[in-house]
């Protein structure tokens, strides 16, 4: 499929209208709602989400905040990038994005890979940006292929990112949804990724390359995770959803286990910076298309206590 | 350091005389004792070790065995191979040794990396070959870089072997000892390798690019542990050593995790054999060494159990 | 598709009886024809080929020569081993081959990929195994993922391979036969591999993940070709076919460079031994399939000069 | 060594005052000398040099320009960042210099890697941030480990770059000078590194993983340089030094092959960009600090011709 959005005959409409910048190598897709006095916030999706999962929780926000929300490349109508999905690559583009189209100190929200570009941004973007960053269930350490604590991409959600590579190939090259559901369907219980009915509107946006540069290890190359958590900046709220221990295998079922959470937060605070968490077990990987009212309220009551 | 023993200085006598087989690649070093009347049994040393780790264990297996212990590729008096050290070398090296010097069905009892040989004699060897394998503290899963279950080897003695790997270097081709020691003492509490005084006879013997080829992962690069595991075809007698967490970094201080034996003992069972598991917290991980009558009552044991 | 042969309807009959040898962890595959008393020879076929692309020229060497062609592991009826494809896998089943079935020295041929494991025997095979060998345009080098020499596989056949491991999947796991024609296609012109039709009888008997180790270089992780050249043991015969290179990328159209040939040719006299070398550029890659005459010719001629 | 500039105590000083910037993750260091009024120019110093080997190519040039020299992350006086040399890492630090620093349009020159990195400001910077680049001999292709055209890095300079690798270590934590210069001395003929005497000053000032990151490939493990080439946006002049072929080894004696500067030659004329070329095959690879006057007169007469 073509690596230029306007090749892609896959979008639907959404209650906020799209824009488009261009940040240099991509342009990137954005949507924009509340009023410009308001505080700045930036949301940054999940991987194979695009922008619009946060569609109801930004019809919240939009009361207290003007609120910016993207998708990254590979993901939604930006520019999708071939050998070239990295955690660097990603967060650069999230601080041209900042430096050209927001221009003013923002509080960022990340979900998942969001979250720990959220993270990305408080130890790496440029001096003044970031006033605070809420990780919502990030997968830190846990989306690394050879972390330095706990259980690696390939004992989490690997196995599912394999297939997404290995059945939808990049830029959807290869196609076979048949084929990945039938497999996902034999190999994996209780994921929060589809294993029946069609391709959903999400995965029609989504670069299945990202998948591969996960569970490949490639997204973390030159970006190892305890590097960034011991380099950030800025306070960090990190919320932590449902996880289990898959009791045969040992493997995470979740996005981030507990000694993970415990070493990230260890390690940021060991960078000087105040470290919110909050466990939420009965929470959803992605709270803020599950339950955007939670989600939202605790987002909101965060930012009141930054400066 | 020369790649071939002769031109390396840098060895001493020990109670057992020492033959060499030619089996192609390289020539093996070993030392035989006891009557050929005997059942065989096949010693294979931890990593850093050579054959007479085992000198007092043989001197007590004797009455009851015909045993032999061997010098790996990159051990003691066998050849060094740069750029071929791997699991599989190191199997198929002792295939041939079984087939071109012991020439009969053997016992084999491995420590550490050995141990995970001894396990790969199991599930590899030529058919048989191999009666039964005592894996003695084995790294299974452990000394692997993206291993299916449990701490990785970056997550336990990685980071030692990259000192040695950097501070010895391939062949010994750097030689820094005291950056060595000062490096492993100021980053490696409790650790069963040596961090002060002088090289110790067994390092000198060892060529430290085995320590590159885990730390990097090549050694097992073509043989992940859990499918090893899943083919072992003979009887397997698992011990497993002094182990615990390390409370600040979750890192693994031991050779293997309760998990990971767990996981190991459930897949090699789920091969059809008999897996006997043995958990000796208060031992050595060098048990043979440290406490060689223990060790060869444990072997001597459990070999009688064996048809 | 099952890894077990049993287990794939795939097959047709040949020319000659089939038989399999228990080698420990695979079973190997392998006709036999000619009469004992005469030399022995061991052909091993071109990655996606099986012991039957040999089928007319056994017919043609059956007179002077007791000839046996096998299944590599992941050919033809021989077991498949997922994530076990390695230049000293594949070897070593062959070493273990000729020790429990040929039981005496051999020549050997083999072609492309089964070149380099002719050359692989030469070097590593247990003594009085090989009297000598013949390298059928063999990739030397250029089968590497970072060859000390010249182009790698990305320069050469990579890109197909890609299409194979991408479009096929696996042990045929995706099976995308339609989606592979249409890329290569597209992407590949001159090539020797079929990219229209339906799936060929040699690639249905073939597992792709041999593709999949080439490209990304697991295949020879642990075999650097330079050092095995080094380390040939017997005399050595390469025939170098049909070879050009593509005047706008500079990729290799071939199987080895006339710069790759010169160095391997080096390497091995350094190693001491002779080194016969036929240049045969109207020869198609898999000479010994097109032209049996030929191929015969030149093998009866060569080993009349080994003692 | 310390990461920080501050605590390393090994500079000199220079003809131009250094001043510093906080771009976010790193410290980066420069000089600045020129009219404001004057156009302004960026200089990126090759591996293993500093901002101070274009000295007297500044002074030169401060007559026709605004002058802006840098030191890149690990190099001089710039921040050292273990585990996170990449050109992509390297290039967003440049576009944050470019924007908080220089603040208008800008024609770059960069050598060497420094050459590569001008073609990646070329591709990927913000837009309007660059007029035209000079690629002064840069390594294109010949930086990579697996390049999609001619030689990779290890059968060019590689081979040297492991041994500042192994014998200078990560942040000089192996510091073994003696054994580098006997390395080098005994493997390198011809090169450019110097293979006796004492330390240079310019490898004091540079951290030594750099060489570990070119020399592995994780240096460009994101960012493949056909792609790259294939995104120029501005006018590029590229200039190719003293170049020969190793009559041996085959290995490249030069940064870049003379069939890999047509290849990319002809990726960037298909991006749409005028594309000028200069074959100086008597110019030193560092020419600008070799022979300063030829270097500003190329520069400076090429820049005449941009708009």
């Amino acid at each position: 499929m073509s690596t230029d959005p306007a090749g892609r005959d896959v979008f639907v409409a959404h209650a906020f209208p799209e824009q488009q910048a261009d940040i240099g190598e991509i342009t990137m897709n954005y949507a924009e709602v509340g009023d410009p006095a308001r505080p700045a916030v930036l949301l940054i999706p999940e991987q194979t989400g695009s922008w619009w999962s946060y569609e109801e929780s930004m019809a919240l926000l939009a009361e207290d905040f003007h609120v910016y929300a993207v998708d990254l490349r590979g993901q939604g109508r930006s520019t999708w990038t071939p050998k070239r999905y990295s955690l660097d690559n990603f967060g650069n583009d999230l601080v041209r994005f900042l430096s050209l189209v927001v221009r003013r100190p923002v509080v960022v929200a990340g979900n998942s890979s969001g979250g720990v570009l959220a993270a990305w941004l408080s130890a790496y973007a440029m001096p003044g940006q970031i006033r605070g960053v809420l990780c919502e269930d990030p997968p830190l350490f846990a989306s690394e292929l050879v972390p330095e604590c706990g259980p690696s991409i390939r004992q989490a959600v690997g196995p599912l990112f394999a297939l997404f590579r290995d059945h939808l190939g990049d830029q959807w090259s290869v196609g076979d949804w048949a084929g990945y559901r039938k497999a996902a369907g034999a190999a994996v219980a209780g994921v929060a990724f589809p294993t029946d009915g069609e391709v959903p509107q999400n995965l029609k946006e989504y670069d299945p390359e990202w998948a591969r540069a996960f569970v490949e290890g490639t997204v973390a190359a030159n970006c190892p995770h305890g590097r960034l958590l011991r380099q950030v900046k800025t306070p960090v709220l990190l919320t932590h959803h449902r996880r289990s221990v898959d009791p045969e295998t040992g493997n995470l079922m979740g996005a981030i286990s507990d000694q993970q959470a415990a070493r990230a937060r260890q390690l940021m605070e060991g960078a000087g910076v105040r470290v919110d968490y909050e466990s939420i077990p009965d929470a959803a990987h992605v709270m803020h298309q599950a339950d955007p009212t939670k989600y939202t309220e605790i987002l909101r009551r965060w930012t009141t206590t930054l400066l």
